[in-house]
């Protein structure tokens, strides 16, 4: 347990925090039918930069970093594809 | 330059993406002057987590993650303020 310092403790609840975050978007989402005021520019930017860091963490070979951002990507992509389901169905 | 390999382009670009990604929804709850639809507990957790990464860069000396998290943090605190200002002004 020699790798479990201080600055990892915030690493780790720093990592953990940033990525179930977006749960309680998706559930909220999912529950409201609304993702109205959710930016899509946003959630493009910030799927195309969870791809990004999912490449990096292969190349540099992270455990930490492919597992944080595979569950973000998840998320995020989940919330992508719930605003554009809502928004066509708001349409018709 | 010999820091500039192939790994750190996609590093580079992972962390500006998910860095700007936060501006579109700035701008656009700033003009739709609402943000129901964001999640209230997703912006405390990922707030919380942000300081999270910004003491873990502070201890580990990480430049990238502390310039990357102030200004995320800076984003969404500020989507938070917004968020705060006009469901107060709504219950009005």
């Amino acid at each position: 347990m020699n790798h479990f310092s201080y600055e990892n403790l915030f690493g780790f609840s720093a990592a953990l925090l940033t990525t179930i975050a977006f749960l309680p978007q998706l559930f909220k989402t999912w529950q409201t039918k609304s993702a109205e005021d959710v930016s899509l520019i946003m959630l493009i930017l910030f799927i195309t930069g969870l791809i990004c860091w999912i490449i990096y963490g292969l190349k540099i070979h992270s455990i930490p970093i492919l597992i944080a951002n595979i569950i973000t990507f998840i998320f995020n992509f989940s919330i992508l594809i719930l605003k554009t389901t809502y928004r066509k169905s708001m349409k018709q």
